[in-house]
């Protein structure tokens, strides 16, 4: 992470504007109601326990951010992976754990942002007895934006928090 | 926006991973708690009335991503800006407005994602009567995330929504 002076400098230039950067032709302002995108079971391929998946957004061309609600029920998990360009989760409900490899399980809470760095292993889900929701945001690298590897065994899950 | 579809899929490839993406040296995931980042106060140069700006994430280069949570008291609102690579707001709560220049005042409620494309002239804030707080998240383009324009006149904040 930057320093958050710099984000805030970084969300609120204090130059003011001189020319206004043109809009390509015909470029519009488009709100997706909630409601309007269905939801999704993550796939027992990737994810222990039930998971489900509520698409946010997928920015279009140049970017390749994309954004969607994960709530895992209790005990569920993703399995161990690595995001080639990163990613940020933003918790905005329950209690969930986060481990990367080789380190200590972490509590995570409502208002906790986790970044993970490109080529980090490690895994996110509910902790054991309380579900969790986060909003999961990554960016791709050569065009992927997650590379799955295995399970999270129960014994590697059962590890206590630090 | 890309189909939401093609956005899953950009979330969940099929393929499961070959070779682990490799990773920095020393690479760390990194927990920000809640609580841990102060809020700051919209400035009025930019804003019109209560705005507090809660800042969520600044990701690494090579990524410009920014995130921040803003929340708009009753009847205020940021000023016409526009953003040189777009923005994604994702509401959390209340009831908020956004509008494109020449366009009509939309009403935008929690769960709603406004992508707003890079360029165009826009403003967004609470209803005259209730808060709201979105997340929002833009990226750079020439070092810049934002180009603010003049106020949002009472005439303007005061047209119906559709």
């Amino acid at each position: 992470m930057r320093p958050i002076l710099l984000a805030m400098a970084s969300l609120l230039p204090v130059a003011m504007a001189g020319a206004q950067t043109a809009a390509p032709a015909g470029a519009q302002m488009k709100v997706t109601p909630a409601g309007s995108q269905p939801s999704a079971r993550g796939p027992a391929q990737y994810f222990s326990g039930n998971v489900r998946i509520d698409p946010l957004f997928a920015a279009p061309a140049p970017s390749t951010a994309a954004g969607a609600a994960v709530t895992f029920e209790p005990g569920a998990r993703s399995a161990w992976h690595t995001h080639p360009a990163g990613q940020v989760l933003i918790v905005t409900a329950g209690v969930g754990r986060v481990q990367q490899w080789g380190g200590a399980v972490q509590t995570i809470r409502p208002g906790d942002v986790v970044w993970t760095p490109p080529g980090v292993k490690h895994w996110h889900g509910a902790a054991p007895s309380t579900a969790m929701t986060h909003f999961a945001i990554q960016e791709s690298a050569g065009g992927k934006n997650v590379e799955w590897l295995e399970k999270v065994s129960d014994a590697q899950y059962a590890d206590e928090p630090k």
